[in-house]
């Protein structure tokens, strides 16, 4: 019976009690205006919010292994939500609902199939000054995303130019009351976050306890908002929000329409598995645990899953809110269970009040925690570091600016492989010869070393693979070339730790070309995997007679003395 | 003056004149049906492809270096122009005809810029079992879409469930004449293709030429099908073609919508990139010549800069026609100018004949065409070879085949460097201890080594980069935490080639935890080229005093003996 259980709620300590509550308490507070702002940013009704936010926690509380964890929506996954869902319905329309389930859907089954398949690599597509330059730029955008919202605005589109575009053929409308609302808003969250720990220090709180209650300011924006604003303003507001609690969906969708979102999907649970990765890993340093990114893939995935089915959208672990569960005393996932209960309270007895709730406070909620996330450092430690990953990141910067959300990641993607590929692309390539009198074969140029005529020996330092074979084939065609009176090309494959099928067709065409010219290639050095590979693919029939253990051999064979063994 | 002439034209050859013209003749006769068909199958009108025949072959006969490659329309980058500008614009609306030109434009000035760049190494972002894949898959997607207009039916879709949903809610209509006539020209091409050689032969023609005029039975269908085929029949026609050169156009498009296209733009120039350079290097081969792929860049670029200009689409270096081109005797650029020219005289004086050509016939040159760009023989080697291949073969046929050419690229890429991470994520990490009396270390497990107590040294078989560091840094957090007493860390570096700042973060990272648990990080034998980006990054001031020379060095400093200097 026991068994059932999750090991936290087995193992429970009475003194973790105190902390849970707390943090319980406080995660809601946080809570409930992300998930109204971040369902509105992804073009949703506001309960799709409060939906996708219940059911992750729930599932995260009985899945999940990293106790301060707190799963539900997220500005960056919400905004990838909007620019996918954009391209194929409007916001409002009940398609537009049906593909946001199934965005969740399809991503949660995706981590799902990478947890139980072990894929936790796939995390690492992403290099981190790309990442980076991604999180910076899509910050910058849902920004200006929400500067509109913010004057009383229609939100104008998903990429620079599409909201240059759109700001400039927008109707003059600006609200000012709306403006001056979420100005203030705005002024508020950040003297809060400014000032408000020190401030609350002075007045004989505890460094923990003002830092946890310096978070709960934008509950107070949000109460002040509902409470204070005198309707005749005509602030745009969030409206009615139905009471109760969500009900079980598995809408129809057409075949090609699942496969139109397969792709975004991809891209939404890659993105949504790094950032609660990195959340997971950070809380585990604090506390000195291990992180099983798998275990975490299936959790992540079975929480997007309850939340396509209760009518919600994509989710992930939120880093700001993870750190205040943790800062406000979570020890287990007993928090997030009394987040959840929180929640679930708010849904059935307070949507009323979240009716006259002004729409520029939630743009200013947003505003103020993205604006925490633009990390130009980033761009400065990589340029430091290597000029290649700072291009990496301008790169990938201006093409999410240019692109929106959806295709930037792409982008990003590319980008990371393309540094790699470019490092890669171009290896160091020796010339060996042997050093007189004894058994050790250097680089050419840099010692004193003996030759044989119409023998060429080249080191080439990398492994082999697409990425790098063709210019390898053709820089050795080019070195053969210009050696006069060749007649014997060994590769010495020393520091080749692995080939590929691409690698293995560049060496048979390679042998082909050389062979038209006269030239023969041989094989020494080879590694173990290397060498099996080779007989497998059956070009160790073809390179047979040719392969040496070592360069001495090959040494030995061709300058035609006795065979030599190691 | 004579600089401004093109190297082949200066140097040119009497000898060569012959086989010039005969190769402009042939691969005339082989580009009427090739383009028209091709025009159809991108949802253009059949003038677009004779526009984007002319005008890359004018520019590649200008520009290029490969003298028998020849540029223009193919099935490939067809079907890849369809599936993208399907998304945004209806086959035969004035918006699709834009597009397509600013798809030409775009990919033509990406390739510009890569070649200018010298870019060329992009090339290799795709495996040779991906692009297999691809190509096959794609290669089967075409001939589907082709089953359609060869029975007289509409074509449903770009991907397998698209058309699988198409054909199953399309009214049956089917047009038994189209159908016979589809069937008699695929018979046709396909007993020519299979017999027509030997029979020449056994008439008397050398295998060279009867090589060569095998390759017209394509235009001996077409002219069959105008010539023969009696109106009553209702098989569907071409219909009227504009006759004349076509105007030079820039026409205007929304910024948003050039977004929309950077992305399929991208894609479509390195498919094009990889087919043409295949081509060259193909050519390139058999005559002992070099291939520079940055200079093919830039002369493909401005091909499809051309070809947008004057109303065209993508285009590319084709390998059967660039193959015939070669055996009917091209030596030099004269044949693609002569092609040209016959292009011309077809758009000047024969669009009246093309009108009456039955679609159908076309359908089933695309068809026979493409069977034999099915290449399943590719997936046995990768097999042999090495699984993650294999799988990523089967993989990227799958995903071609369920989300189209357009989105399968993307995935076709992702997969090709998937499995470069999947192979690199789990480096090999040896525990290394000294054979006793040497300075030399050895993997503690293959050999009997001393170690000294409280200290480990482990050395890590592999450059470190954002693919692996995530996994090194777990993997040696936890072989500390699994090491009793540890107090001292020693990192061997000597097959590390590279890192990246990704990289970098997580040796700091490793640092700060090891630090957390009393344990001390060294780093030794250090490459040149890693100790310059740590020292930029402002790490080696972290590790000063704790980085070694070699192994022993670092092992006497443990030991607390006197320093020891190679």
């Amino acid at each position: 019976m026991s068994r059932l259980l999750p090991d936290w709620l087995r193992d429970y300590r009475r003194v973790w009690l105190a902390g849970d509550i707390t943090a319980g308490v406080v995660v809601t507070l946080l809570l409930v205006p992300q998930s109204l702002a971040y369902a509105l940013l992804a073009g949703l009704p506001v309960e799709a919010g409060l939906y996708a936010s219940v059911a992750p926690l729930l599932v995260y509380a009985f899945i999940g292994r990293s106790p301060a964890q707190s799963v539900g929506p997220m500005a960056l996954t919400s905004l990838l939500t909007a620019a996918t869902l954009s391209r194929f319905a409007d916001a409002g329309a009940t398609d537009y609902l049906v593909l946001a389930v199934w965005l969740a859907l399809l991503s949660g089954l995706m981590l799902l199939a990478m947890g139980l398949a072990r894929l936790g690599f796939i995390a690492d597509l992403l290099s981190e000054p790309v990442l980076a330059a991604f999180t910076t730029a899509s910050a910058l955008l849902i920004i200006l995303s929400q500067l509109a919202p913010l004057a009383g605005l229609h939100n104008p589109g998903n990429s620079l130019p599409q909201w240059l575009v759109g700001m400039w053929h927008q109707p003059v409308s600006w609200q000012p009351a709306a403006l001056l609302v979420g100005l203030l808003a705005l002024a508020w969250l950040l003297l809060v976050r400014r000032w408000g720990g020190r401030l609350l220090q002075r007045l004989g709180l505890s460094a923990d306890a003002a830092g946890v209650l310096v978070r709960t300011a934008p509950v107070v924006a949000m109460l002040a908002g509902i409470l204070l604003l005198p309707a005749s303003l005509q602030v745009p507001v969030v409206g009615p929000v139905p009471a109760g609690l969500p009900r079980l969906v598995l809408p129809a969708i057409a075949l090609e329409q699942l496969a139109d979102l397969a792709l975004p999907a991809f891209f939404i649970a890659l993105i949504n598995y790094l950032q609660s990765l990195s959340v997971a890993q950070l809380l585990a340093a604090r506390t000195q645990d291990r992180v099983d990114p798998d275990r975490e893939l299936v959790a992540l995935g079975l929480c997007n899953i309850a939340a396509g089915l209760v009518g919600g959208f994509p989710v992930t672990g939120g880093l700001s809110r993870s750190v205040v569960n943790a800062e406000a005393g979570a020890r287990s996932q007993l928090a997030s269970l009394l987040t959840a209960t929180g929640m679930l309270l708010v849904m059935c007895l307070a949507t009323s009040a979240l009716e006259h709730l002004p729409l520029p406070v939630l743009a200013a909620t947003i505003i103020a925690a993205l604006l925490a996330m633009l990390d130009i450092g980033s761009l400065r430690r990589a340029w430091l570091t290597e000029r290649a990953d700072a291009v990496a990141w301008l790169l990938t910067f201006a093409l999410v600016l240019l692109l929106g959300v959806d295709s930037g990641i792409m982008a990003g993607v590319l980008v990371s492989l393309a540094t790699l590929l470019w490092r890669s692309s171009r290896p160091h390539i020796a010339e060996l010869g042997r050093l007189p009198g004894t058994h050790h074969f250097r680089n050419c140029q840099r010692h004193a070393v003996e030759t044989l005529p119409g023998v060429l020996l080249l080191r080439v330092d990398e492994s082999l693979y697409f990425g790098n074979a063709r210019q390898v084939g053709t820089i050795l065609l080019q070195r053969a070339g210009q050696t006069p009176h060749l007649r014997q090309l060994v590769l010495v494959m020393s520091a080749v730790n692995r080939v590929d099928t691409t690698a293995l067709s560049m060496l048979e065409s390679l042998d082909q070309r050389l062979q038209q010219v006269g030239v023969v290639l041989h094989l020494a050095e080879i590694k173990g995997p290397v060498a099996d590979i080779l007989q497998r693919s059956g070009l160790g029939q073809r390179f047979a007679g040719r392969v040496y253990l070592s360069t001495q051999v090959a040494w030995q064979s061709l300058a035609g003395l006795p065979d030599y063994h190691i």
